[in-house]
């Protein structure tokens, strides 16, 4: 032990953070540190009230103040298509463009064989209940363009393309980039996928 | 306001740690709403206990769990010789390296014009005391070779040297380095002050 029990036992526990290592923690701790003391009340607090003050909507298992969360709850929302997405994060996402007026469905994970994260993790039986009870005749497979997500969407195509339609995202160049430094793969999918000028 | 306020909030107290951005608080937050919540109370634990079970040490300014620090309550430490460094880290560093059977002093800063940190704003009369009080007869100033940390030398050697000896930690090429890719001044440093074999 190298330093005062209070900064080494704080300094362990914010390494577990994800990418923070033992060095990260420490510069957190000292910040802290040189911080009145209300701040650091006042952030104890907040993460006291994290878990407390938020739940998980159990018809779309998204993180949610309440349960249904407030899109599920909303009658406004255009029913019969569904978006699928890895996480929260990923909803929230999709939210702020304003593109989609339809619900979600939040899998809160993604099959992953180095993980050991098979179909059966993922909550597959609540999906199941969803598009029955919501009469869902489209799912959107809004997940990542990544081995995971690519396997998570070929599976989800596999076992539901005899009972609704299927669409994902478009592949293709992001706004604002330069052909030049684009990658083959995303060049080639943009190419295939040309769209004619209306 | 996107996210359930709870989580909202939290990201916007992570957002001000050193180099953490909303993007990375919301990846921490996002880590911790998947931890069990007696991890999280563990955490903010950790947080409140921080600075009620820290404070600073006022012979030396280091932050210790009691005061005077164990460094300056030790009988066995070699009196006459001053270690100066500019944060508790740093004294930390030079303690781990067993090099130095001496004591301490944190100034807790650095002569910064950017920052506006003045002598003035530096414990340098509490340095003067120790000075006395210890009938310190050597100062090493252990500082950063920044300009800030060079600044801070300059000038505490203007006002130290009539006194008593001052010395520098030694300029040179870093443990396993390579020559061909050091900086012109360090290995100009490293040249100069090359040291006899014996």
């Amino acid at each position: 032990m190298r330093y005062p029990r209070a900064i080494e036992d704080l300094i362990a526990q914010l390494s577990d953070l994800p990418s923070v290592g033992p060095k990260t923690a420490e510069r957190y701790v000292f910040y802290l540190l040189k911080q009145p003391a209300e701040k650091i009340r006042s952030l104890a607090a907040a993460l006291n009230e994290l878990k407390e003050k938020t739940t998980r909507c159990h018809l779309c298992q998204a993180f949610a103040e309440s349960d249904p969360c407030p899109i599920c709850r909303d009658p406004n929302r255009a029913t019969g298509v569904l978006c699928l997405v890895e996480n929260t994060e990923d909803l929230t996402a999709i939210e702020a463009t304003g593109q989609f007026n339809g619900r979600y469905f939040v899998l809160n994970g993604l099959i992953n064989t180095i993980e050991d994260i098979k179909p059966e993790n993922l909550p597959l039986d609540k999906l199941g209940k969803k598009i029955k009870t919501e009469q869902i005749k489209e799912v959107v497979l809004a997940l990542n363009f990544t081995l995971e997500g690519e396997t998570t969407a070929l599976y989800l195509n596999k076992i539901l393309k005899d009972h609704l339609k299927i669409t994902r995202l478009a592949k293709g160049l992001p706004a604002g980039s330069d052909l030049e430094y684009a990658d083959e793969l995303t060049l080639a999918s943009a190419f295939k996928n040309r769209q004619e000028i209306k």
